[in-house]
């Protein structure tokens, strides 16, 4: 069994890659919602934060529970019927896969929160494609799309603290 | 003393007044957040939901906790004078008028948290108005802007929650 | 496919019965929680308040989800090794069963959620006896310790509201 | 005025000391939270936590946040009359206490926050005292004792995460 932290890391990669994931996705949608306050950030920039998020054992319980969902209500492994159909169709109302996001936003503050409300709305790209690639499809993306959103949401928090942290050094 | 919750409404509603907010406001940013799901829904039809929003006790006193903060962080009256400069330029990372508005979401769910998440990057409306007149301007506006936000995100949610519950009741 | 809140309801008390959960074993602990401020009263009393938290739509699929990650970890239907071995020990660090626990009293408002801490770490009742039998036995209760947790601390907190607000409607 | 995060945490310490408050008395309580798990653990092992913890930029704007609160109110700057004799009565269901302890926890993850609902109600050491001296004493410590069980359980969550961490690197 793979027990400590980087193991961990490497096995969450890995899920999410096989669940059509990258981390510059993830990048991605950090540095869009980092854009209206770094006008010329790049996606390389904010891969620091996105490993750095991946890197905390409770993120990476999140990412492998919402993941196990979604592969055990696609293969029909889950057990309970109604639920199974709730997570098939991505009932807009569901809201454990927002929680389960919540747990990773909860270990970087309520800048993560907001920034996931926006994201998680909004859909912006890989998040976009999971999210109607998961719908009625015979795929199931109820809680990765918001895993994802999550860590993005938390990378562009973490980078915007240390961003202004940096600047405060450099004044002093 | 005003110690029942009607006063405590009625209180509110003058305190957000007398801060340049209607309920007709809110219920407008209500709306908005339901305008991808139910085109044709007008502001009229939320106001229902705010008033149940704002008959909550928990939500009320958060309401007062908040404008009491920007009254007095523009009247000179808060003390600390480093908390004073945060709120007046309304420093992007505060963080603690986030805080205070998903007390008023943690009674609606997780729709109600990704909701605010979203309107408060998004700024619609009154938020907008009251964001822009509340940095560096001798108003402060730091906490009702999230106040309102938060007010919206919870009677959307409300909204969407009902609107669900009566669709299955008509089909049964 | 139970679609309505009422059917949902009787399958979330089947699931918990299922797993040896009672109702009156949830309105016990919620006695528990008030037994400060209110000696006498009754788990009878508490009971009204049990079943007004399972009619939510949200707490619904929350004991849903977590119940199903329970069973199919303990069935060895879950896919993930680590995560399986994780839950089936019930890591102390583990975080997700807590994080779906908030999504329940998400719903309650603040004391809700101070009185699932204290319930999750006292372990009172049902939830010392689920803790104990879901510990490298071959049995997973990780996620329904909690959740019966969640489900007593909004009970509890529901009705603290209420009594409040019916002393200040009689003192009025 | 003081910028960095270093003022910062020395203008919390000054805050909190002005209040009763000293690091070793929080320590203690973060230490109170681990005594289960490591029984002969000193508060001093825990100092470093409580630092860390008060280190963190939304950790001081919540501490600022909540002791000019109480001091405003005890003052009578606040304004709000009602508010006022909510907070100098420490009403049991006000909330708004609680709330902005969250948001010293949602940097620490839910281990922070069931530690934070745990000794909330329990009321250890120091907190039992501000706690007690703060119900119609025209002393006003209704968010102080928040803000102290919240640094406490982070401090905790904090400690209890190295811990395993250590744990699992000597292992491998």
């Amino acid at each position: 069994m793979a027990e400590d932290l980087l193991d961990l890391e490497n096995h969450c990669v890995e899920l999410l890659a096989e669940r059509g994931v990258t981390l510059d996705d993830i990048a991605d949608c950090a540095r869009y919602l980092q854009a209206d306050y770094h006008v010329d950030l790049t996606s390389e920039e904010l891969l620091e934060s996105v490993h750095a998020v991946l890197s905390k054992r409770e993120v990476q319980y999140a990412v492998m529970t919402g993941i196990a969902l979604d592969k055990a209500a696609e293969e029909g492994r889950l057990g309970d019927k109604d639920l199974i159909a709730l997570m098939m169709s991505d009932a807009p109302l569901f809201g454990a896969d927002e929680v389960l996001a919540y747990g990773i936003c909860n270990t970087y503050g309520s800048i993560a929160l907001t920034n996931f409300g926006f994201i998680d709305k909004k859909k912006y790209g890989i998040i976009r494609k999971l999210n109607r690639a998961g719908k009625n499809t015979g795929h199931c993306n109820t809680f990765i799309d918001d895993i994802v959103g999550a860590i993005a949401a938390s990378a562009a928090s973490r980078f915007a603290h240390r961003w202004v942290r940096d600047v405060d050094e450099e004044e002093h």
